[in-house]
């Protein structure tokens, strides 16, 4: 039998769009969340993190939008619920060391790393390692805080300094030079099945996802590894719902980032632009139901709004752009909403993105394309 | 400046989906709707027809997803607010007189019509028109109900007697010996712009509509009249928003049945079949906000779901199978939900319709197609 109730920690835009693909097919979702009108507020009741009881009890199904949804939160909901995606997902990709080991025992490529647990320890990875050197937080960092490029061996203990001075573990990785990011989203159901959207090319801007292009131009020597991948973590953590692997395209292959166990920014195209959309499918795996098309309709770029509004009439008038807001104030650097543009041929797409470049508040990020260093986040400190 | 918050009369499923096709554009909803858990409910706040004022008052435009809203309604709302459709729109669709004589001054082909108001009329009607003839009351009917078609000149004064004997003005009209009953969809933005969506080819199954085909077959030659008669209409009502015109497909073309001033169920494919739906549109011309492309963006079958819920997994685990339910409990002839299949190839489109049929309750209808008297509603009595 299954479920109608899902219940979800978070309950921003991806909490939404996932309420939003739930409704149509019987699904009704409440979200915890501390904010009371969150942008999920509108398709379902807002429990704060105090009443996490109350919570569980109307729901079939615990499900999340949010990575760093507390382990401490999940483990006080009763034993016998079903949580999708499992607590071992959720725990791996909260600590990278967890989920570079993880990664790595999956024949998962990844930069070489180690774990900096005192000062030493971080001047043992620049001989290990060279320069330059990435130095994050083994937990909790986010959009580039929390992380920093170790260039010159000299400022290694003032990196030290900077990352906390061993409040919490650190882990320093290889820097990759990499020519490109993608992601890869996939879906496991309940019963096993898998299934994979096209790949998407991001592009950021200050340490910000500012467009996906789908499918990545040129990647289809890539789909084949990155379906592996991700593949094997999905089997091997037994999981449930969708899952997001971000991937460096480098001269030797692919080399994973991170994992997201969630709905992920880069698949938001995937509403108007594939048969199923990454939260239609994730509603439909962790309710027990068939998993959907992940088939491209049409060749997309996802532009996220960033900071401030453009005009809607603007974004409207635009053939073939597709306007999702979220209901948020503005606020610099906060994701208001994206857009959606398809065409079928590759030049009226990149001639749709640019007309709405022009009418975004800060168009700079768009007009960039594949920038080896555009990942670099904004809030990234370079010693 | 475009409108925020649109007002709608009436709470059902065309509410509902509107509702969701305006949340993404920034667009709140709220409803009149006598039945607080009406499907509508879960997207907007529902005001009871009591408390219009409260309803008109946090509502910037006025719009209704039900063609028999009454216009005393209508008339309490605050004369300066915006009304999409028009108020001369709503009352023309609301009297089947005034319907035919405004086709019949835009040079839109009817049947032979003539008014009843007392039991000589229909006598002279039969004398005019000839038979079959087909009696229906001139206002307030739905679904087949307040109809009859008299076959037999000495019954017609048991029709004068089943239609109410006089309570209510009578249309008479001519029996048009149709092949196939086709709609067109249009929106007219508040600039005048009007955009057509394909044809969509109608079947009915006791009264109800049971599937719609898009693009309808071999209609190439259909789409200029059916375009031009709805444009006319669009323009001469002043119209904002999307409207409905029912046509019937005869040896000598076209001609028209009925207009619907709202989203129409001949048109749910719109949510996935076209680029921007018939929700959508509808959503962006009351608001005041540029329109969507209508354009299809694959062939379609749209299948209501009535009287009672297929089984969700069946119908999910159809590839290019889309599942839109509305919350409403199972009663027989009540439209609980639809499903609108997709492929780009005919046959694996009927391959699929042909699967779709095999999960409902009841198929039949599914497996009928263009059925000269598929439309010969199940309640409409026959003399």
């Amino acid at each position: 039998m299954s479920a109608q109730h899902i219940g979800i920690f978070g309950g921003g835009q991806l909490g939404r769009m996932l309420a939003q693909a739930g409704l149509p097919l019987g699904l009704q979702c409440s979200f915890v969340e501390n904010t009371p009108d969150c942008p999920a507020a509108v398709l379902g009741p807002v429990y704060p993190s105090g009443q996490l009881a109350d919570f569980a009890a109307q729901a079939e199904v615990i499900s999340l939008e949010f990575e760093n949804t507390p382990l401490a939160d999940v483990d006080r909901l009763p034993a016998d619920q079903p949580l999708y995606p499992p607590r071992l997902a959720l725990a791996t990709a909260q600590n990278r060391l967890l989920e570079k080991a993880l990664f790595a025992q999956l024949d998962i490529p990844v930069p070489g790393y180690r774990a900096v647990h005192q000062p030493a320890d971080l001047h043992a990875a620049v001989a290990a390692l060279g320069l330059p050197l990435v130095v994050k937080t083994a937990t909790g960092g986010y959009d580039g805080k929390g992380q920093a490029i170790l260039r010159d061996a000299a400022q290694t203990d003032i990196v030290w300094q900077q990352l906390g001075a061993g409040q919490v573990v650190l882990i320093a990785e290889a820097f990759v030079p990499f020519q490109r990011e993608v992601s890869i989203i996939a879906v496991r159901g309940q019963d096993g099945e898998i299934r994979c959207w096209p790949l998407a090319e991001n592009h950021h801007h200050e340490g910000i996802l500012s467009h996906s292009i789908v499918p990545a131009p040129d990647s289809d020597g890539l789909l084949a590894d990155a379906q592996a991948y991700i593949s094997r973590l999905l089997e091997h953590l037994q999981y449930v719902g969708v899952l997001t692997l971000e991937l460096f395209v480098t001269a030797s292959g692919l080399v994973a980032n991170e994992m997201a166990p969630r709905v992920h920014n880069s698949g938001h195209w995937s509403i108007e632009g594939a048969v199923c959309s990454q939260f239609e499918n994730h509603m439909r795996a962790v309710a027990g139901l068939p998993l959907g098309s992940t088939a491209l309709v049409q060749p997309c770029v996802m532009i996220n709004i960033i900071g401030q509004h453009p005009r809607r009439e603007a974004i409207l008038a635009i053939e073939g752009a597709h306007l999702h807001l979220y209901g948020k104030a503005e606020r610099p650097g906060r994701k208001l909403g994206h857009i959606t543009l398809m065409a079928a041929e590759p030049d009226v797409l990149r001639e749709r993105q640019r007309i709405v470049a022009q009418c975004l508040p800060n168009p700079l990020a768009l007009l960039k394309y594949a920038n080896v260093f555009s990942k670099k986040p904004g809030n990234c400190l370079t010693f």
